[in-house]
This record gives structure tokens, sequence and C-alpha cells, in this order.
């Protein structure tokens, strides 16, 4: 008889979105008509920028000729995107090989694979609230899991702990508190990995938000970090690519544990389970990092930030304190009146539609919190702004 | 200390088609303007069809508007997708609920993460000649492997043996041989796997091939197998998506072990590890299951149809004994004057640039023979022949 993995048995009975999702169903089913205002999952609402869409019916175009079709791709991604990746990290001032760069269909996808390369015996450390998956994926292998918890007191940003451990997870531009840790705070992380052979997976999906020179898009921008980190980035936030789907992910190829290069595992891994990412989403990936592409992006990313600081002066206005919204897309907030997180998104969604993410989602010490996204559009954010001040403002 | 995943070390050195492209490196490196005529890798040379390129481009189109773009798509597949495939499942006769269709990158992809749902101690039987992930991934995942080998004796379709296994592979259309299960000899599998709770993963990645209508072209058309069997497909071979990437997984809702439900699992993995696959993609793909589409799908596979034709005249003249090649795209020959699978492969690029598979690469059982693909260009597949009916008809 077939042994199924029974560690599914032991992940919570739904998955946090899906369970918003749910909710807001049955809200609509039962008040037909109903406008949402969606600012809880962050998904985009900007259309893709000129250049990319430009690059996107090339490439199809491609694939509609014999002469420039495509198959099968380089299963660790095609030259002249991880060429483009690389140059793109020389500008940050990382020098990269382009076999370090690896091609993904985003960074959700990749963080889940990734696990692959670790036994189950190792230790998943999640500094938290943090985005949910990271404990699910790590449930799912049947690995111990650490949760790190951080409070006001450190800022959402704390420090390696006393006790040892394997596979820590770091999310910098922080979901869901929107907290950056500086230099000196992800240094502390390279060195505790180092000295203990750990390895950090660091998740780098909203390094495009931070406006603050200061402080790292890249924890490669960290001495040491080669020899202890793996780096997830995705498209989707810097270039709206949600719906559309490309990543990318940088493994140094110093990083060895236990005689084992984990830069080649990744290309076995690759080449047995994948075929490679679409021809068509990796041109149009590649229109992100020209000159064009990277003006677009700021573009894009601008409508983003003024819907953060619309969230910003709504809470200043209402009194309630934040965190995040500066060098991030999510702004992070003390849910009024004592009110749990879900009691908070309750009360939200019957009172005035808006929609946010329960803190407590992510992690027990997000309890209390509530995580609202810049994504939505222009005129959903303000709405939304004005019916919070006049709801909540006492 | 990190603990990696030590089965990487037990694969073998190098991954078939990644050797067989370093070959061809090599080949070219040291012959300048050598032309290749690659019968090998099955990849395919004709373009994406009318009726997909165009739904591609309005699906480029959509994410270029506000009113129109699309952000993440259910982690599952999206619905559009998804009643296509079910709607085109009906007209085989099989009946699937939406729900049971999940939309994926591809069949490479989902082979190897469709085997998160098993436990490590799940034994995998693999009958032989295979294509080579499908061992690989199971030793990437430390489980123990049954080769179950056939043989020119029972036409490469083998029964089930007296043994017990667990989880099993059976690839029909056969990849590399061609062969292809009778609804009588798929039968006795789906009894194995349901009087001893294993489960069938079925690769019907070819099944568009198959022109004689008694032969079953899901393993669904079988009593029982809703009770065994998980389908993967891809549109890589119907519709030339090598490098577009879409691929569809079938799994009853009826299909539970060990109390628990595969179909609930599964939504469960997708929900957690990915965001779900590219709107471009699908949309592109939706096109294939109209009535155009498919007219345009028989369109292509008859050129690879005639390829596979030319083929087996060119081995008949020579009097090569060859397997597959009507209801597959693989033409499966023994090799001639008692070389070996690598020794042939040699031989060919050598003495002609053309490059087939050697049949040792998808397990022991298929030394001895090669395979060569219907995939390539007609000129090149013309030209290919005529050289090896000049170089090997004695």
């Amino acid at each position: 008889m077939i042994s199924v993995n029974k560690n599914y048995a032991n992940l919570k009975d739904s998955y946090l979105f899906y369970k918003i999702a749910q909710k807001i169903k049955k809200y609509t089913e039962e008040h037909e008509g109903a406008y949402i205002y969606r600012l809880g999952i962050g998904d985009v609402s900007q259309p893709l920028s000129a250049s990319v869409i430009r690059a996107l019916h090339e490439a199809v175009n491609d694939q509609a000729e014999k002469k420039t079709f495509h198959g099968y791709m380089p299963e660790c991604g095609a030259p002249f995107l991880r060429e483009a990746i690389a140059a793109h990290y020389a500008k940050k001032g990382v020098n990269l090989k382009t076999e370090e760069v690896f091609v993904s269909s985003g960074a959700s996808d990749e963080l889940g694979d990734i696990l692959d390369l670790f036994d189950k015996s190792s230790v998943a450390l999640v500094t938290e609230p943090a985005y949910p998956a990271y404990v699910d994926a790590n449930v799912m292998a049947g690995r111990k899991i650490l949760h790190l918890p951080s409070s006001e007191e450190n800022g959402f940003l704390p420090p390696p702990p006393s006790e040892k451990a394997d596979l820590i997870y770091l999310c910098s531009p922080n979901n869901p508190t929107g907290a950056v840790y500086t230099k000196e705070g992800l240094r502390q992380w390279v060195d505790y990995a180092n000295e203990n052979k750990s390895v950090i997976l660091f998740d780098a999906a909203y390094e495009a938000f931070i406006e603050d020179p200061s402080l790292p898009r890249s924890i490669f921008e960290i001495d040491g970090a080669r020899t202890c980190a793996i780096e997830i980035c995705s498209l989707s936030k810097t270039a709206g690519f949600t719906g559309t789907r490309l990543g990318y992910t940088i493994i140094p190829s110093e990083l060895n544990r236990e005689g084992m290069n984990l830069n080649a595992m990744w290309v076995r891994n690759r080449t047995t389970k994948t075929n490679g990412v679409s021809y068509i989403l990796q041109k149009g990936g590649s229109a992100v990092f020209t000159e064009q592409g990277q003006k677009e992006v700021r573009e894009l990313i601008s409508v983003y930030k003024n819907n953060a600081k619309r969230l910003m002066r709504a809470f200043d206005e209402i009194g309630l304190p934040y965190f995040g919204g500066k060098n991030a897309p999510y702004v992070w907030v003390k849910c009024p009146q004592n009110l749990t997180s879900w009691g908070f998104f309750d009360y939200l969604l019957e009172k005035i539609c808006v929609v946010g993410t329960p803190g407590s989602g992510f992690g027990q010490c997000g309890e209390g919190y509530f995580r609202f996204s810049s994504f939505a559009s222009e005129e959903d954010t303000e709405a939304a702004a004005k019916k919070m001040v006049a709801l909540l403002k006492k």
C-alpha cells in the first residue's frame, strides 16, 4: 500500500489568503452588488508597462514563425535573461556570475521547490510575522520549525537568536510589517549563518520599494553572504508580474554545505524536474531590466508609494499607530479598540467593505495587527482611506 | 549545521539530455560549421498555430490595460482553461469535474512536484525503458525504485509484476519505445493498483499521436482508474508548447489513500507552493481546445507523423528492425552491427552529424536500442533519413 505524505494532516485547516477569499465570497453572496475595496492580498492593479508589453508581443511573434521559433529553453534560464539580471545586480554593486542567476516561474514557486535541496532533519527558523507559506512548506516537509517572533520593541526586525537553526527565512523589506533590515542588521544574520553553517533564504520580493539608499536591496551587499545565502526575487511586485509570472534566484558558487555545492545541486534539480521557463515570459521579463524598463518600473512603483502615503495619512488622521509604508508596499497597523486581527477584518468588511489581511495570519506575534497593501488602484485606495477615517476617527 | 539532501549524491553523473548536449557542443567546437541533424531530444520544430498565436496576443493586450489586467491567477488553474480541458475529455467519453483538472507549467515540472504527495517510504515502480527523470526524481527523494524492464518479447508493454509496488509510472504512448497499451493492457495495471492500493502516475504526454481508435488516450477510459490513477498531460507535443510551457493534471475526487484525499492534498500543495500559471499562457493554451485549435493540432501532428513515416521507410530500406512510429512520435530502433546505444550515437554523430538518443539512457533494458524523434523539421528529417540509408544500407 502506498504511503502518502502525512505531514499534510498537520497543516492548519486553510491557507490564509484562501480563507480571506472564502469570507469575501460569502459576504458578496449575502450582499448582492456590494463593491469590495481589496487592500488585502498583495496583488497589483497597474497593467504591465509598455516595454514589457512590446517584448511579449515580439516573443509571441517569434513563436509564430519557424525560423524564430523557440522550443525547450535552457532549464536554468535563457542566457539573455540571466545576463540582464546579473547586469542589473552589478548596478547595485553586486557582482554575480551568469551561472549564479536562475530564472524561475516566481518567488512563491521557488520558495517551495528549493526546499528539495535540504534534508528533512534541518531545522527551519522563521522570523515572524511572516508569509505563511514559509511555515506551511516546511510543515509539508515534516521539518521542525522555530518561530522567532518580533515586536514593536525591535522594530519587527529580530536579531539572530541564541539557539541554533539551519534554514533561515528572512524577508526584507518585510511582508507583512514593511520593516527593512539595515546593513548592520543583516550582517548579524550573515555572521550567525556562517558561524552555524546555516543557509539563509533571503526573500527580496520587495527590494524595488526601498528608497533609502543606505538600506541593502540584496543580501549580497553584505560581506560573507556568498557563503551562506540564497536570494529569491520576483518581478511580481517590481513590474506587475503577479499574473504573468517570472522570478529569479541567486545561488552563489561558493555556497557549499557538507561537501556539496548548492549551485550545482540546483542545476541538477532544474535539469531533472523542469524544462525551463516560457520563452515568451523570459523575453517579457528581460525588458524590465533595460534602461527604459527600469524607468517604467519606477513609475509603477510611484503609484503604489502614493497609495501607501494616502493610507498613512488616513491612519495619522485616525490616530492609529502603524509601521512600514516607506521602503515597502505594506502598512502594518495596530488594530483599534483592542480588536483581534480577524475581529478587525470582519469589522472592516461588514461596515465599509474594506478588506485587509489579519496580522495573526502571519504568525502568533502578528495578533492585534493588520496589514494593508498599497497595491490596489488609486481610486480604491482613496475611497478605502476615506471610509476608514469616517468609521474609525473618534 | 544544515543538512543537505544527500540523495543528490546518488544521482548518476549527468542527466541524459545534458550529456547529449555536451557531446554535440564538443563536436561542433571541433568541427566548425558542421550542421547537426537533431533527431535526439523530443523538441518540436513547428511554430505555434494561428489560433494559439492570436490568443496569446490578445492575452498580452489584456495585460496592457487596467480594466482587462489579470493579477494572481487561481492556483489550480483558470476556470476557463479547466473547463475547456474537461470539455475536451468529455469528447473522448471521459467525464471529469472541473475541480479534477489542474493546470500546470508542463508535464516535466508536474512529474517532479507531485511526488511531494507521497511518503519517502513508498516504493516507486518504473516500467522501463523510461523517461530518465522518473528515476532521478525518486532518487532525489530517497525512494526505493523497482525497475521493471520490458523487451521485444512483450512489445515493450510489460504487464504488472508479481511483487508489490506503490507509485507506478506508466507512459503510453511510450517514450522512448512508441509502444501503446491496449485497454486490456491498461486494465491489468488498474486492477493491480486498486488491489495493492498503489497509485499510477500516467504520463499521457503523447496521447494526441494515437490514430488507432481502439487504443486508450486516457487512463480514465478504463473502469476503476478513478480510484488509483493520476494523469499528467502536456501541450508540449500536442500543440508545440515545449518552449511556451503549459500542461495539465487530472486527479479524480475519488482518489483516497490512508484516509487522505489526493485531490484535496494537491489543492493544498498548489495554494501553498505556487501562485498559479501565467494568464497569458493559460489563454494561449485554451485556444488549443477550440474546434479550430484542434484542427490546427491535427495539422501540426500530421507533419510529425510524416516525419515518422519517412524514418520508418529509411529503416525498412536499411533493414533495421524498429518499433513505434505509428501511434507515437518516436521510432525505437535496434542498433545495427551489435553497437551499444552510445556507440551508435557516436557513430551517427561522427559520420553523418545525425543525433538520436541512446536507448541505454532510458534504463538498462534500452541498451542496444536507439530512439529517433519525429519532431525535427521535415527538411532535417528527410536529409537525416537519406544519410542514414547511405551510411547503413549494406
